[in-house]
């Protein structure tokens, strides 16, 4: 793809599959106070009920897209031109940010005037952007002078996915729909650990929380394609999705691809976690075409930049670093600044010592200089370069356990504490955080991690890896870690970053990155709905719903994965009259245990009274009859 | 496979994947207080650690093991004459039971005769066995009446898996081995929500929990080929693998093989489900090569009696049903005693009705003939079949919600509670019993469910399905329902029941049945470190530490699916020589995050003294060493 004959810049392409609509559904926006707050939602249609269940409509479900313009049909993608700018306006209109003549960081500017390089530079014709000598561009700045931006405005839109206006709407439709509404609303009472969610989610409520400390809107002024969204535990839990190349593997269009089919399946952000060749192209090719906010570890870069020799790192290179990464767009950096040096002796006795990679270098670099981190010695010039663009923090776990026998230990306690203490640097400087979590924990051992996290942290968000349950399942570790992902998203994790069946083992191809991600969305959700999200279990309702009444293709449309759930149908049974058939593969016409409630719904609509109340009658005059009717239900199959 | 000149019964051959060994894995045999007490493990081989991370050696990690003969290389296996009957001389030493003339079940004489059935018949030369008038053959029996049965020394032995010896013996070849064994059995401490769990197994604790009913060991008298386990929740968490054709699908050959497949990744039980063709004849060979307990669902075969009309079912077809099957051997039968007339009316007003095939049907039972659930109305008489066979009763949970919408409704606690009601019948009679438990229930109402399953059945066993935290990911059931089984089992729960893939889809090929079995591996385990279960985290921390070491076969080796480990590895980092790299393709030789910690002991060994001292004495003074030092270790790569 990168043969000089055939410029990468000239000839890529959009990954097809990632353009292709998904069954049933439409982009919808939702308008906010102005005109150019234009929040995506994805509207699933339903079939109606058929007419042995009833007949009756099924409304469509709305739910979160994390797919950017990739699903609308109505948008042009040409990834070589990237997407369109949507939160331009905001930014400019603050009036607290000016263009940049040129790349503020040496690096940056070297990479842009090497014309090897010609043929794989994605064409950004976009001068930088910073803020005025003194400005703060964030947005718990903002926020905390109590300015509601238009990012608050429309990630509020987000969160409620315009259910209030969606059940108002179909109450007003007639008994039917006031019925209908009553059963997809109809939720369990969460268990929320202290989080406060409030019923509706308004701009102020996102203001607050921000202002707080509680959340964060990752969104740098130089990513203003980013659509968007809000990590922090009084909304819906998040996951993220990492990419990226290495040494051994991986090219620019597969990295491309990876992140245009994450935010396919719902990956929130991304992060990019590049350690190979041209790592500063494959970033900005990523950015430039991502509706979701960009995650980096700039650490790796500096150290490419020193030839892979940990010891050789200085603050200077990490700075220029910083700021080539944010005039890039990125939307935050993991920032390894809890890796003290009295912690390090403390992973001397672990069974794996320290497996975060950004963890391990700055433990090398503080070793070899018998110096404390220099992230944490200057990390309050690191807080004034975040402000200048709006890039949060995502304070890093390096001394996270690698293993169950390391979990919960000193060095990673420890470090979590350093983070808790760096976080109130951060919140000074009016920089948002969040505070990344393991890892590898048993069960039992999870719940410390989140309450100490809140406590010591002070409620900043957090954002885990997992945690796996297990060791002992290579190959397996999507699933030992979502167990323990789905719990500690329960207690109050914010967002959670994906394990790919991978793990341990290799690169995540395009494959894995699909399985991660789905499998960490169905974790999210569990989380939401034992925290009782409102409105959460609607889509949960309308599947089940629609599973009852044999309406297979909805099953398959409501679900994460539709294309999956279909051809797993189609292996049993591949005619499409199965499709409407009234029983399954699994048991057959004879064994068939949806039929028996339909019997009783239906005999108790005969009836003309509640379905408890014809039964209760029925059953002690009417049996006989009740067999007939039943009997004969599903002749016509 | 089954036309009519090539009969099954001559060509069936066993299933060559499920006989090759496992890699760098030995079977052995534990011997008990008697030569023929003979408890298969499984034994994982290790390499030595390289050179340069000290270059000691690895013990061999010993797995609990449910293959059965198929993985004994000693063993001819050929499915047209079964396993050996390891238990026969047990049960006739007991001199309780007789062998019968013919079949007690007219419906199998009936089979027996049928000319047609020939080619597809097992051949068993054995008489089928029952108590002796008035014995009672239940392990809980013995168990009360202070008898220690091989049964309970093969399980005890089973539960501990050797692991005094094997420290004692770690622990006596010297130092190293001491500092091996501290290594490898360091472990955090359990929540155990009330479990009781001792720090070793003895058969005097597993007759306890029998007679108290806090365990069971399903071994019927007609299934002497069984290895004995036990399920309850002071021992390992189990899991149960469901197979069986449908009128839809599959064959005999196919079944047998989903059995041979599902123990060789872990099933300590096996369901057969078949709703369709020979289901009589697809047991008995099922039952002939099963080395774990077989349960079944025997409504299933009595409606097919009754040409798939619910309400044709009579007590005397079931009971014939459950004496022909205990003749058999099945194990254990799920009862859907608790399915109560007046439960039905409650499903009425629910999202997914009655989704338990077995419940459904005796729902339509009851409401066609308006009378109380012939199950529970001879539960007495039931207890009688089972106690002639040692049938351990599933009790069935017929009103399990199908949907998060159902979760923990009346109509499923009232249930529950009658199934409480019917365990103390039951006990009265020394039958041992388990409880079946839901289905689809979000994560923050499970653990009500296992603590009143512990209060109104008076902790008999839980058995559960799942349950599964969300509706919305069909294709992904295995996991939305690892998140809760592992939950559950952690709460208490003794077996879980698996999910595959193909949940609410189609019925599991031999794939699904694996994936299905490894995810559910993966999650009992998970409990069993939460639950703090003894020596649960041995094989984590030897996986643990192979990884460290770049040990990857053996990492692949100690992992749930050598296969899938080794195959995922491969597609990365395909070479020989990468098997043996100190580095791995995640992150390339730069970024590794596991030579730091080496660095750091290689320093400490300098020394000659502890790590931590070593480290903070060297830090004073020797930063520049340690950088020479460390920055060579891996040049030889």
């Amino acid at each position: 793809m990168n043969a000089p004959h055939t410029p990468f810049n000239q000839t890529a392409e959009v990954d097809q599959a990632a353009v292709q609509p998904l069954p049933n559904s439409k982009k919808i926006y939702v308008t906010g106070s102005r005109p150019d707050i234009r929040v995506p939602m994805r509207e699933i249609s339903q079939a109606d009920t058929p007419t042995s269940f009833g007949g009756e409509a099924n409304p469509p479900i709305t739910v979160y897209d994390t797919s950017g313009p990739y699903t609308d049909p109505a948008v042009r993608i040409d990834v070589r031109s990237g997407l369109a700018a949507l939160r331009a306006a905001w930014i400019e209109e603050r009036q607290d940010t000016e263009l940049l003549a040129d790349l503020s960081s040496e690096y940056g500017r070297q990479r842009a005037a090497d014309e090897k390089l010609d043929p794989l530079r994605f064409n950004l014709t976009r001068a930088p952007r910073r803020a005025k000598a003194g400005a703060n561009v964030s947005q718990m700045h903002y926020a905390r002078r109590g300015i509601i931006t238009p990012e608050m405005e429309y990630v509020a839109i987000r969160e409620n996915l315009r259910r209030r206006e969606y059940l108002a709407s179909l109450k007003a439709s007639g008994p039917q729909g006031e019925k209908m509404a009553r059963l997809l609303t109809r939720q369990h009472p969460g268990q929320r650990f202290g989080a406060g969610i409030p019923e509706e989610i308004t701009p102020e409520f996102v203001r607050d929380e921000i202002a707080r400390g509680r959340a964060i809107i990752p969104a740098n002024i130089n990513h203003p394609e980013s659509e968007p969204m809000i990590i922090g535990r009084n909304f819906l839990v998040k996951i993220n999705g990492n990419i990226g190349n290495s040494a051994v593997t991986s090219s620019i269009g597969e990295e491309v691809e990876k992140m245009t089919w994450g935010i396919r399946w719902g990956a929130d952000t991304i992060m990019d976690l590049s350690t190979g060749k041209n790592i500063h192209e494959t970033r900005e090719w990523i950015i430039r075409n991502s509706p979701v906010p960009i995650g980096t570890v700039p650490i790796y870069q500096a150290l490419e930049k020193v030839g892979g020799k940990a010891e050789d790192l200085t603050w200077e290179i990490f700075k220029d670093t910083l700021i080539e990464q944010a005039e890039q767009g990125v939307d935050y950096f993991t920032i390894h600044a809890g890796v003290l040096l009295r912690y390090v002796p403390m992973t001397a006795e672990r069974m794996t010592g320290i497996v975060s990679r950004g963890g391990s270098i700055m433990a090398k670099w503080c070793l070899a200089h018998h110096q404390e981190n220099f992230l944490y010695t200057h990390f309050e010039e690191i807080c004034e370069i975040m402000k200048a663009y709006d890039v949060a923090f995502s304070l890093g776990d390096g001394l996270r356990p690698g293993s169950i026998y390391d979990a919960n230990d000193d060095a990673q306690l420890g470090e979590l504490k350093t983070l808790g203490e760096l976080t109130q640097i951060a919140w000074k400087h009016d920089v948002q955080v969040m505070i990344e979590g393991p890892g590898h924990v048993p069960m039992q051992l999870i719940k410390e991690n989140m309450d100490k996290e809140l406590e010591w942290c002070d409620e900043a968000p957090f954002y885990t890896l997992g945690p796996l349950t297990t060791d002992i399942a290579p190959g397996y570790d999507h699933i030992t870690s979502a167990i323990g992902a789905a719990q500690i998203g329960w207690y109050g994790c914010a967002m959670l970053c994906y394990v790919t069946p991978k793990e341990h083992l290799g690169l995540p191809n395009k494959d894995d990155v699909k399985e991660g991600i789905i499998t960490y969305k169905l974790a999210a959700h569990a989380a939401d709905l034992a925290k009782g999200h409102p409105g959460a279990q609607i889509r949960d309702n309308a599947l089940s719903k629609a599973r009852f009444e044999f309406r297979w293709e909805d099953q398959f449309n409501l679900g994460l994965d539709p294309d999956k759930a279909k051809s797993f149908h189609d292996e049993t049974l591949p005619k499409d009259s199965a499709k409407v058939a009234h029983f399954c593969s699994m048991c057959g016409p004879h064994f068939c245990s949806m039929k028996i409630t339909q019997d009783v719904r239906d005999y108790a609509a005969q009836q003309g009274i509640s379905a408890e109340a014809a039964l209760q009658q029925g059953m002690e005059v009417k049996s006989v009859e009740f067999v007939k009717g039943g009997g004969k239900l599903y002749d016509k199959l």
